[in-house]
């Protein structure tokens, strides 16, 4: 695969202006921000995305979206942040190393709402999800 | 503060087609969902937002956010998954229980992209990387 812009971030091959960084997670701005003060929070791994994230891995991110969040909410004086993730070109992700979003935001009327949609009974909402339960036990069966 | 819905449903007084449960974490599907499938995952304790999440629930919740991710993808078929949690009215949060979204994506062309700005100089980009690194800074000297 080829490398990617983050990896060339994380080898301090291109610069970014970085607001956090341990062992094994990096924070920097995104250079196209949604609102001044947009983070990128990412392991230093090479992993794709949410599916191939270790547990370890995945405490030690969580943790830093913590640390960012806070900060980037104090730092801009933002009331609100979104957390967003991306995962698979169908969900708009563009580099493929793992990445949050940290977004602050002032105004709840500013960006529209996702479209939704319905279950048409109760018996479908139901059924959807005894499915995601069954594959939850699946993935428990491979790791066993 | 008011019991939240998902107080009364991490308390059972009110049903939800549930997918995912441990002694920390619990995840449902999202009644009024953005694609059949949608799933939230919550910590079982009345955790306001992310800036009020201990290190150990960090690391549950995003242990529980990759295996409902790999579950919802694999039940639903959806090749894309977005994660998004709302921190704060202004960011779109109506239930002040932390919650991350679990959404299946079958098309990047669905939504629209979020408006996005640009900083004016790489002097002011600079500077305010520097404001959310001393932010990090202040959290660590206040823990100490």
């Amino acid at each position: 695969m080829a490398e990617t812009i983050f990896q060339k971030i994380i080898n301090g091959e291109i610069p970014a202006s970085k607001v956090y960084e341990t062992d094994t997670v990096l924070a920097f701005l995104d250079i196209n921000p949604v609102h001044k003060g947009h983070t990128l929070v990412i392991p230093k791994k090479p992993i794709k995305d949410i599916h191939t994230l270790s547990d370890i891995a995945a405490g030690d991110l969580m943790r830093a979206i913590v640390v960012v969040a806070d900060a980037v909410k104090k730092a801009t004086g933002a009331p609100g942040i979104n957390i967003i993730s991306n995962n698979g070109s169908e969900a708009g992700q563009e580099v493929f190393h793992l990445h949050f979003h940290i977004i602050p935001r002032f105004n709840k009327t500013e960006f529209g709402r996702l479209p939704h949609t319905k279950y048409e009974s109760d018996e479908e909402q139901v059924k959807i999800a005894q499915q995601i339960a069954d594959m939850v036990k699946s993935q428990y069966k491979e790791s066993e």
